[in-house]
């Protein structure tokens, strides 16, 4: 494990896009969501996702210079094509695109279709909340959750976003609808440890917190059981009707992970100039709960990950070597 | 176990709620909405809890002539003040605004403030998919949730509903963000059975089944364990920051269960001319997926509802006779 300094790590991203034909500014913006998603501590979705990002795009299946494009609109709510563009990109042209709609409306929404993998889900949360937007995002997937009592995946685990902004750092909760997402699964299969708590079946149909064999079945555990697994149908729903894109039934019939909707709905607090005292006085009040032991935290959502990301800023970002190398060399 | 017809069941509901000053208009569509959550098999917010909200009624925490009053407004969203008013009734009121605002700008957000206990959550979703929208809504509650690692509830189970049209019927997805809410807690203590999966901590911090202990301890287990405690507090802030009303925190001052803060969001799928085959496809391929055993059969949320009501209208709703005594009794 080396440390390496943001800007350092932003410079490779950067380097590579670029030789993959991303225009400048996109290429800088691409290796910033890379980075910063790395820097949060979520690198399942920002350095480790990065090769496969890349071969994405060799494959053709993600068009770097491919852009936006405005197919419906009614007052506010729109619906933009992705055109297969990168998907951080376009999650990032959308999300200004919905904060603007709230801008106008107090409350906007965009629905994305034929869009890629937009990596880590909680950054357009942060991105919105920190220019004073309440948000929710959310995306469909490949068929990676069974409904309940079911032995296959016929649904998403469709990960989603809630977010509220805070002066000193807003609250954001980024979660897959499974107990772990597939992100997450992999960096336990990549450390060798098990989950900390049941994630998914085994092939015997069993309960299991071994993520290989989570990540062979694709049977995860949707959370709170039914709920997660009825929650998941529903966001596939919304988001392929609202965009007409594709749902996940139709993301079935592709191999890769490409091509998905999604959907962004930015507030604006307009009415409410005290947002900052009911932000911390919720925040107190929940943290005030007593801790079922010594060693543990009572946290809120996104908390983590502005320590870590300090801590990265500070003291240089934690990374395995060779998986630098491997960058360094696509 | 006897059997009532619907309209049975609502005459009764009616007359008592015409003894408790309601005007007749408001009672009708009260009576019309505990009955219907009745015959959607939701007996915890439907008969079984007729008599706290008479009885809260009788201690003046329900002011039954109370109408919501528009307090500020913003192009498509709009705060309401619920003026302690009968929860069902401003809940009806203000998701029929959230559709008006829908119907005129593509998206409308209502946010309400010192309301009232709506009973079912879902009973507001179906009835906006069953006006052709899509239906978000979500309520905070009293602190009855523990942060995760946590020992006391200092947050709410805040129950959410997701909701999407369908012609025969729309996909409604209602759930607390504990495993059980505690509505189907107190019915399996009625029922004096367990509950089929762990749904809390009992007195001495271990994970049990037992629904009688997770009512003493109130350390209901949430949804997808540290997620659903996350989403819960995200829940609160947004409802409470845009109906500038009471949060968790607040409600806790409170030994009774009054005045909470509400979120109601519709969305006119103004875009899509295909629903219909949308839905169709997406939940054809939903229900492909093969059950767990040949017991098991795979539903959408909102299926057993409907096929619960059905029963219903066809055979009468089965009721305890000693609660329909004692409703009688009021």
């Amino acid at each position: 494990m080396i440390k390496i300094k943001k800007e350092e790590l932003k410079d490779i991203f950067l380097s590579k896009l670029i030789t993959r034909g991303f225009a400048a500014e996109d290429a800088d913006l691409c290796a910033e969501i890379f980075t910063e998603n790395t820097v949060c501590g979520v690198y399942s979705h920002g350095i480790n996702r990065f090769p496969l990002f890349i071969e994405y795009i060799d494959k053709g299946l993600i068009k770097p210079n491919a852009k936006p494009s405005l197919v419906k609109s009614y007052f506010a709510i729109e619906q933009w094509n992705g055109n297969l563009g990168p998907g951080p990109l376009n999650a990032y042209f959308v999300t200004n695109r919905a904060i603007e709609l709230a801008e106008k409306y107090g409350i906007g929404c965009v629905a994305l279709k034929n869009t890629n993998h937009w990596m880590r889900a909680g950054y357009y949360g942060w991105m919105a909340a920190e220019k004073g937007f309440i948000f929710i995002c959310w995306t469909n997937t490949i068929p990676n959750l069974p409904p309940w009592n079911a032995k296959q995946a016929t649904t998403g685990n469709n990960p989603i976003v809630f977010a509220v902004p805070k002066k000193n750092g807003p609250v954001v909760l980024d979660m897959a609808l499974s107990q772990f997402s597939y992100g997450k699964i992999a960096e336990y299969i990549n450390e060798k440890r098990p989950l900390p708590y049941y994630g998914g079946y085994d092939s015997q149909g069993n309960l299991t917190k071994d993520p290989t064999e989570i990540n062979k079945t694709q049977r995860a555990l949707p959370i709170g059981l039914w709920k997660g697994a009825g929650l998941s149908l529903l966001l596939d729903m919304i988001a392929s009707i609202l965009a007409e894109g594709n749902s996940t039934a139709d993301l079935s019939n592709s191999e890769y992970d490409t091509g998905m909707s999604q959907v962004f709905i930015a507030v604006k607090p307009v009415f409410n100039t005290g947002l900052e005292e009911y932000v911390d006085k919720i925040l107190k009040y929940y943290k005030s709960a007593e801790p079922v032991s010594v060693e543990e935290v009572i946290t809120y959502p996104g908390e983590r990950s502005a320590q870590f990301k300090k801590k990265c800023e500070e003291e240089g970002i934690p990374i395995e070597e060779g998986l630098l190398e491997k960058i360094k060399s696509l």
